[in-house]
């Protein structure tokens, strides 16, 4: 497979950018191409504005959506944009590595998906879900996070974890076409020991060795909706996610 | 009341500033004090990184949310993220104006919170949910989104919008102790007439006027957790969320 790996921590000492270090090496022992987008290292600019566009199909009112299909039909994308979105094009596999921030990406993640994910390739019109853009690829969050297990399930002090994370697995990722696996989440971090830290870090590469046969996370299907997005009603519809 | 708008959007023209400018006039109005941070005309940096520090307790080691509780005692946070964080504190509403991108806020928005929301003032060690470090505040998020009402509820091809809102309603709202307002929503936002944009406006006109006595919706307490954040049994836990 084709890897690319989003990571974004600020400290390139810290335990997320291990597990970034080892999937580069792991992937790279099992014979998969990698490709590493370091947000941190590359000052990656996260905010989506006008600049990102070479052409203005409205110079005067600016709808980013439709100066994203304008500006990637003229190749007018900013060159950054581009470069990130190439790496998207030729991933089998996206693997998002970042420490989780409020429950969700730290904003530079944030901004390149807000950049990269460009509308009339990512999504558009009624591409989405399982006709989504980016459909036969498939996504992966490697997180880590402060919080202990118990707090992060049903019934927890937070309620479940997979619940705080529906916009990126479910909003986006599934949105977007992909086959979203199950998030690798290494709790706890900044507390554990350094015999803990060798513990996660071989869970995780215990996981990055059966990628290819790991079933993914089940969401929504078009199939399920009619022209206009309403419900069909179908026998089975009570198990509708 | 002092209430701070933190607006997020890249057209100066968009129906988005159009609900700002009519928050900033009518809570005028009203004779509350209102005060504006437009992230993009301030061309506010989102990305939560080591130069937010005129002081590192660690130099040699970045975690950020230490350093953000030492720079704050030290009185050393960037002078950008002061600025906001004094806005802030003084503030009895804050309402977040954003479109909605990827089912969540714009980058530019999501660095506001990493980076303002600062820890050792809005949270930190137990002090979060209904302990949190902004227990008093109120925080109201009033979006425009593209999709439709039919699209966003349960049974609907996205689900309920508020279990999308999920991570920016409780676990950063809530989790910092603010009273949660429900969302103000103008939906459908691209395609509307300008009769009923119009029509939303004066909907949200009517919201903001009752603002004071709109019940917050309901989060967790950490009084249902034990020290070591485990439920505590009670005879109508079935109901907690």
């Amino acid at each position: 497979m084709n890897v690319l790996i989003v990571h974004a921590h600020n400290e390139p000492r810290s335990f997320n950018a291990a597990m970034k270090d080892l999937a580069v090496k792991e992937l790279d022992m099992l014979g998969h191409s990698v490709q590493v987008s370091d947000l941190y290292a590359m000052d990656w600019n996260p905010v989506a504005s006008a600049a990102d566009f070479g052409d203005r199909s409205n110079p005067d009112y600016l709808v980013y959506a439709l100066e994203q299909r304008h500006n990637h039909n003229q190749k007018t994308l900013a060159p950054d944009i581009q470069m990130e979105l190439d790496k998207l094009l030729w991933a089998d596999l996206v693997i998002f590595n970042f420490p989780i921030y409020w429950f969700s990406m730290p904003a530079i993640l944030k901004g390149w998906i807000d950049r990269v994910f460009v509308s009339g390739v990512v999504y558009g019109g009624k591409r989405f879900y399982d006709r989504g853009g980016l459909a036969g690829k498939k996504a992966m969050l490697a997180i880590t996070i402060g919080g202990q297990p118990h707090m992060l399930v049903r019934g927890g002090v937070h309620g479940a974890l997979q619940d705080m994370l529906r916009p990126i697995l479910r909003g986006t990722l599934a949105y977007s076409g992909m086959n979203v696996l199950p998030p690798f989440v290494a709790y706890h971090v900044p507390y554990v020991t350094g015999e803990e830290r060798s513990m996660i870090l071989e869970e995780y590469r215990q996981r990055l060795q059966v990628l290819d046969t790991l079933p993914p996370l089940q969401f929504v299907s078009l199939d399920q909706f009619d022209e206009k997005l309403n419900a069909i009603a179908m026998p089975s519809s009570g198990t509708r996610p």
